[in-house]
């Protein structure tokens, strides 16, 4: 009898708010064991950039904010709040289109997204959260306090959902990476015809991050996902190969 | 004790290779009873597109194929076969760019992407397959066959791998839809701080195809998965739902 190909996506529930200074590998592996999924080997994880935020501080509380005269004309351009755009421009490197109140930017890791990754969901009414300032670096103390506190070598994903050009709706990407191959590339490879394959590069950190999602959403407070199961490829290379080599952009 | 929220992803191994004709929907409920998986309540399938091109007659052979001057003219400066560039033409609604060899255009359908869905791979040596013409047809049909066969009223998800703007590799998405709601919608939520959600439209679909494709690869001939035990929401809205509105979209 075949034997199916399988994998499952567990959610971590009941984690409490996530406030600056915790120990959030802790809480993870205390999380996952009291809900009787506790890690194995193979597990990956997938977490929301919101709670990494929050614990490494990336909180801004907007009446701290002064906006420049740059963000200050924008905002009234965009019909947005100054001290958001404020804070978007610092947290990027170029405008890559604003237009219909909404302001698409690079970030200064690369990632191009809507508002820079400055979110108000989530966080104390007055506030505002921002990415983690190196996402990768983020996934590799997360995978590190892990390994520590269960004995269990899980890669780690940390992920927000960003919008793209054409299609509707946003998705949950990948934005910091540790363990993980992050691309599988099939370069090379032909397929039982013969033909070489021609779509060659599968951004799988993408397609977990995607997956983890319809548990995490937005309201359900499952901020973290184990992937179990699934046969993926070990690397240490970072966030950066889903980056796309600008000079092979058709789209800038 | 806290329940963790959880689902599966589980491919369907030892399907015959298809054929024009063939009856996809039983293949499709024999392999999951074969397996020891048969469908349940509640299941999801994903299924790629080139199995439903292959059994909806979808390949054509490049001898059979006369280019015309303009795809000659555009095969010259892409270094591409004519006869493939004929095909995707053909299968176009329009360019929307080409550079470097690549050719992205959008569909008959409105998708945008590379080579209008014209593929080389797991077909003949000198064939082609093309998308299914109406993907969203074609998932209604596979979820009544399902629904007869199995008594199971499994929504359709119909995948290909696409690439995008910005980020390197590709990501599986639907481009059919039958039985599932394509987007969640957040419009109007409130977070518990009380802030509106800002980011309110998430593309499950698209998530749900790219959870799938991690079993389905390129080369292991798993082309169906079934996503167990998720909370989808139910609708009959189709993968047009997941076509960004051209006024909305910046990027076009």
């Amino acid at each position: 009898m075949a034997v199916p190909s399988r994998y499952e996506v567990i959610g971590i529930v009941g984690l409490p708010e996530i406030r600056n200074g915790d120990d959030l590998g802790r809480l993870i592996v205390e999380g996952a064991a009291v809900q009787g999924t506790p890690f194995r080997d193979g597990d990956l994880l997938v977490v929301s950039q919101k709670i990494v935020s929050k614990s490494e501080g990336r909180v801004i509380r907007l009446v701290d904010v002064i906006p420049s005269p740059a963000a200050l004309a924008m905002a009234r351009e965009l019909g947005k709040d100054a001290r958001l755009v404020e804070l978007i421009l610092r947290e990027s490197r170029r405008v890559v289109r604003m237009d219909k109140g909404v302001l698409i930017v690079e970030t200064h890791h690369g990632w191009i997204c809507a508002n820079g990754g400055v979110d108000q969901s989530n966080v104390d009414l007055d506030a505002a959260s921002l990415l983690p300032e190196d996402p990768d670096r983020s996934a590799q103390a997360l995978r590190e306090r892990v390994r520590r506190l269960s004995g269990v070598d899980a890669p780690v994903i940390v992920s927000d959902t960003f919008g793209r050009p054409w299609r509707e709706g946003l998705t949950n990407v990948a934005i910091g990476i540790a363990g993980l191959q992050p691309i599988r590339s099939y370069l090379g490879a032909r397929d039982p015809a013969g033909h070489t394959l021609q779509a060659t590069l599968l951004a799988i950190a993408d397609e977990l991050a995607g997956a983890a999602e319809p548990v995490m959403g937005k309201l359900n407070r499952v901020p973290v996902t184990i992937i179990r199961g699934l046969a993926f490829e070990r690397g240490e290379d970072t966030s950066k190969a889903l980056l796309r080599d600008p000079t092979r952009d058709l789209f800038r």
